[in-house]
């Protein structure tokens, strides 16, 4: 069987190929579809790619503190949609990767579509400021394969927390950080010591992809090599850098 | 302003907190929002992540074939949302980067929500499989800071189209996989020759994340080495594979 999804006459639509027909599904798109009534002729339907995958999205910054070292700009990766939770929700520890890093960070949140936004331009695509927990599974960063490309101990449910508000009005480039795990300071810097700042990260990023209204960049954490919890250091609930066992 | 986003009764809003109250929002939440009407005590208010993140993702696997050297596993990243384009849509060359590869991959369409789903049940997650170009700008790979965390080779818009179908009732292990560009091979090679096959890839991603009907593992690329492009030769638009300059 085939599935397609495809746009006709301006409407877009899920339905199963045969042959040079398109056909309409019957029962769930994922659950037991089956060919029903003839909806068009294949030629006559625009193929589209067969997933929904826009909302919003956080793109996180590496290595924005400590030494420039003379690269061009900062890392770009994506936090995985499954990563954010709320404010007061709880980190769940993964079954693997039991040291947990608590990366805290100024997520800087888009205002207005931005693609190839200069730097003297880029404040005015930024609505505020939020703060975001980019944790990470550190002991999990070089057991796989990929020439440094695998990303899974920035992946794991839950491991970005995200709140309490979006701050608007406030100097996004002198912020101070800090992130408390159990009462104890794991993280204490300001943002003005960001290697690229706020107004060069937007246009960083929109060099590569377009953003939108609520996409989020974390822009790193001052120190996060130094903030290395584990289970059993840690294993009490709190707010913002909270961490349970799963 | 702090702006929030909250629920309340079992529903989600918008809002902006003042002291310890939450007021409605007045005009776009993007474009100059204002407080309007109370809408209750900040301490009824459970705070949400401020972002919309739940759509279908694209979850994709590095070096999944050749040298398996004693790794754990394979490389995990993220394709943001906005590389997602129709298998018919015309790849846009970045501005920065113009050395262009092109990695054909078996696509695996999750079916059923699945987490730690273990190897010997995980085909019963999988509705299918489509076809995936994991549009990559090589020659950044080595230009940012973030001890190779940077994966903004990958990132730029169009970087992924996807489809035509979604095929069922196939074996995802024993797939021909051929890339054309402008008529010339570029990629041909067979997913039996994957170091982790269909059951292992779906099983190791849902011990990371949750995954969700309509997710979609691209599972690496056969032969991502030798298929260098560059402008001057791959001009012409071409389906699936096409690349057109900006």
């Amino acid at each position: 069987m085939h599935i397609a999804r495809f746009s006709l006459n301006d409407r877009i639509h899920w339905g199963i190929v045969e042959g040079d027909e398109v056909r309409a599904i019957e029962g769930d798109l994922y659950d037991s579809p089956r060919p029903g009534q003839r909806l068009c002729a294949l030629s006559d339907a625009r193929l589209l790619a067969p997933i929904y995958a826009h909302a919003n999205k956080v793109v996180a910054i590496a290595a924005n503190y400590g030494d420039r070292a003379g690269r061009d700009g900062p890392g770009i990766f994506m936090k995985q949609p499954g990563t954010v939770i709320g404010p007061d929700d709880s980190i769940i520890y993964p079954r693997i990767g039991r040291r947990i890093i608590h990366e805290a960070e100024v997520g800087i949140v888009i205002g207005k579509q931005a693609r190839h936004v200069s730097v003297s331009d880029a404040l005015d695509y930024v609505l505020g400021y939020t703060c975001v927990n980019d944790v990470s599974a550190n002991e999990l960063t070089n057991n796989d394969v990929g020439a440094g490309m695998s990303l899974r101990w920035k992946h794991f449910d839950t491991f970005c927390p995200l709140g309490p508000v979006v701050a608007t009005d406030i100097d996004g480039d002198n912020l101070r950080i800090r992130c408390r795990v159990n009462g104890q300071t794991q993280v204490d810097g300001n943002s003005a010591n960001m290697l690229w700042g706020v107004a060069e990260l937007v246009s960083w990023v929109s060099d590569v992809m377009t953003l939108y209204p609520g996409d989020i960049i974390p822009s790193g954490c001052p120190a996060s090599r130094d903030n290395i919890g584990d289970v059993s250091r840690s294993r009490s609930k709190e707010s913002a850098s909270s961490a349970t066992p799963s």
